[in-house]
């Protein structure tokens, strides 16, 4: 069987690469290749628990790819030939491509601690079938322990722990969470709130060794300390899904990913693009190469891979990752975008930072205003913006968007000081307090 | 008495002038010279008869001037002398000025309708102490006619017909309300929730005549209907405040406002600025005068202003209005940046547009989702975005301020379609599915 275009993989890049396929080539055929009967939206993963009323709630369903006429099959891919532009499938069966899009995605890192095949430890799949199963364990646990405070983690710990009768510990080996994302002003209010609803923080710890007999019992941590649990759920990353590819001879990167061009064209091959967790990522400002997964930034790739198929479409490039991030923990919402303080000391760029507070209505004496932290970090020389983290309430979530897209259009310390905005008394905070521009104005005066 | 800087009024765009000069220019003098004792927050004026629960709630204060060294008087210029560099006011002061701002604002049109000057028939003033007595008439009345279908007509029918015991008319001229910032499938949405809330909306009519004897009893409309009220509430709009500009020898535009450069700068005094809706605006695509007021618009001409006033600095330049709204009426939230479908065509635009809908959290099976719809207009030959119009929940609010930055850095289709967004389950919509790209990626499918 012979199809213009393969999509191997039903996650978001996989979805996204086969719809924008479609809409820029509507006469091709596409056939998708996924391994997961019921896919889940990923980033609702950790809210299947409580805050859906049902894990089904977070199943994606098939309707994209029927709405754009996407054949598909639930099979996995065993191995490409290049050469013949083919793919083999675990259940034997073969597909000849004329273009192949590998959206394979990663894999969750399962860390080859002592006892981690013990029942009750669980790592996150992005398959329905097996997130109800945990699901029944997680309702059915009292002590419940997660393995790393990155997002997942972090959201796990404020899931569960806002469910009855839980006890959650959440251990982290670095000496905060979220410390990749944020500077330790805004990762301390997640730490505070995540305090406040009972998680037992534990931070500069390994988890060390799983006890039990057949199921886990308890979890000992590097400083020797041990805590009792029922459950263990390993948030601790995941590693790019490239082994076909690298068996297939396509080059594979220092981080495992996919080496590709900003076409998210293979670099071996003219015919065979990588989307998503299994292909490389680039640092939007140092050019290096980064471990970023983001469901956002993968269907970015998508939708330029999908366009450039067959004919490469200048300027549906990508440019790199800006790592723009949101959450909502408890009642704090916070969201980082670009450098943080720490990336932009750690790669050495000269920058100045300027913050701002302001009510996220105006005036704040209005019903359920909450304050809105904004701290911006510029490029000293040129006076562009590098990065941005805010927390507040949930217009954080959009507010975002805003220094996301000023990153990606190169916009200057001026420019947000000039910048006209829109603003309303039950939306947004006051004109004259607007905390991104003012944020730009505070960093202005530091450069005086 | 001699001041290096004078800023005549005390609204957004006097104190933002003030502040930042003093940012700017930390050894100079500042007078302010503002003729209302106790300003409020302008676009919190609609919400002072019941949302707030108190109309002090949306008093200003002096809190800004003190904390930057700003001196300020109660008092109103009334004349300037351009040549000895000298303001007269009211009270028979006179000071000099090295470097004088107007900020004095707009004059609230009273039109020339049989019956305007009877009780009962409120403008909108700026002033704490005239809306809390226009406060006191608002809890008494229970037949409310509000003239004029903009934002400030459309928010106080919103905040009124909220109020138990108040049956509320709202007579727009024009076919439609708020026609000047959105289409009409945008504008239907708050049409269809103000009349849910019980407001009587009449468009197409114009008041002719305000019965009663001493106070209003009744309004007589254009058809010759007849609406019984004890209080009526014009919100149609304001004039530019530019008569002691005029008597002072300034170039006074068409639209009545004073006739400014991009540095802010009178055209005809180099000593002398004028910020806010005193001074004279342009559209940012057409560059046509245009009579948009409002207070962000004010904010960012002050701030261009007062970092100009003494030496200029490129760059900080107005680049005219982008025209940026957003409103909350009832359950909906909606917005605005840049050219409507409408204005373009008035305007003799090529163009394209694009329209999405999403859930503003995912999976669309979470508490409190509600819908996002998306409308982008971008220019037909550049690709360039001209304009964008949302609707739904709170989050609407920051969201028009993703594309009103990406109007300012004339953003292209390929560049939206490409986009990178923080999207998180319980703050945005998902990032298959977010509806700016997806918008983007209609108006693509138009052009082909």
């Amino acid at each position: 069987m012979k199809y213009d275009v393969i999509v191997v993989g039903g996650g978001p890049a996989g979805v996204i690469s086969a719809v924008t396929t479609r809409k820029y080539y509507p006469d091709k055929t596409i056939l998708m290749i996924k391994n997961v009967k019921n896919g889940v939206v990923p980033c609702g993963i950790p809210y299947m628990y409580s805050t859906l009323k049902n894990p089904e709630d977070n199943a994606t369903g098939n309707m994209p790819l029927e709405k754009n006429n996407v054949e598909f099959i639930v099979d996995e891919v065993v191995e490409i030939n290049k050469d013949t532009k083919e793919v083999k499938t675990k259940e034997g069966k073969s597909f000849e491509y004329d273009k192949l899009v590998l959206a394979i995605g990663g894999k969750a890192i399962v860390p080859p601690i002592e006892g981690v095949e013990k029942k009750g430890v669980w790592s996150i799949k992005k398959d329905l079938d097996y997130l109800k199963k945990l699901n029944e364990e997680v309702q059915s646990a009292t002590d419940i322990v997660v393995i790393g405070g990155g997002f997942i983690g972090v959201e796990f710990a404020d899931e569960l722990s806002t469910m009855s009768g839980k006890k959650v510990t959440l251990v982290e080996f670095l000496p905060e969470i979220l410390s990749n994302s944020f500077d330790n002003e805004f990762l301390q209010k997640v730490h505070d709130e995540l305090s406040k609803q009972g998680v037992n923080i534990i931070t500069g710890q390994r988890a060390m060794k799983f006890n039990g007999s057949e199921s886990v019992e308890s979890v000992t941590l590097s400083n020797g300390s041990e805590i009792s649990c029922q459950l263990v759920i390993l948030g601790i990353g995941a590693s790019p899904n490239s082994n076909i590819a690298k068996e297939a001879g396509l080059e594979i990167g220092e981080t495992k990913a996919i080496v590709v061009n900003e076409y998210m064209k293979s670099r071996s091959d003219d015919n065979i693009f990588a989307v998503g967790d299994c292909s490389q990522k680039k640092d939007f400002f140092t050019h290096k190469r980064t471990g970023v997964m983001l469901a956002s930034t993968a269907c970015a790739e998508a939708r330029i891979a999908g366009a450039n198929l067959f004919s490469l479409k200048v300027d549906r490039v990508s440019k790199g990752t800006i790592a723009t991030y949101s959450t909502r923990v408890g009642e704090i919402c916070i969201a980082s975008a670009g450098m943080t303080e720490k990336t932009a000391n750690k790669e050495n760029f000269e920058f100045v930072t300027g913050v701002a507070q302001a009510t996220d209505k105006h005036p704040g004496k209005l019903p359920n205003t909450k304050t809105t932290d904004v701290k911006l970090i510029f490029s000293k020389e040129s006076g562009v913006i590098l990065g941005g983290q805010i927390s507040g309430g949930e217009s954080v979530g959009e507010m975002i968007n805003i220094i996301g897209i000023a990153i990606q259009k190169g916009t200057t310390i001026t420019e947000f000081e000039t910048l006209q905005i829109a603003t309303h008394p039950k939306l947004t905070a006051a004109p004259t307090m607007y905390p991104i521009v003012s944020a730009a104005q505070n960093a202005i005066s530091k450069m005086k």
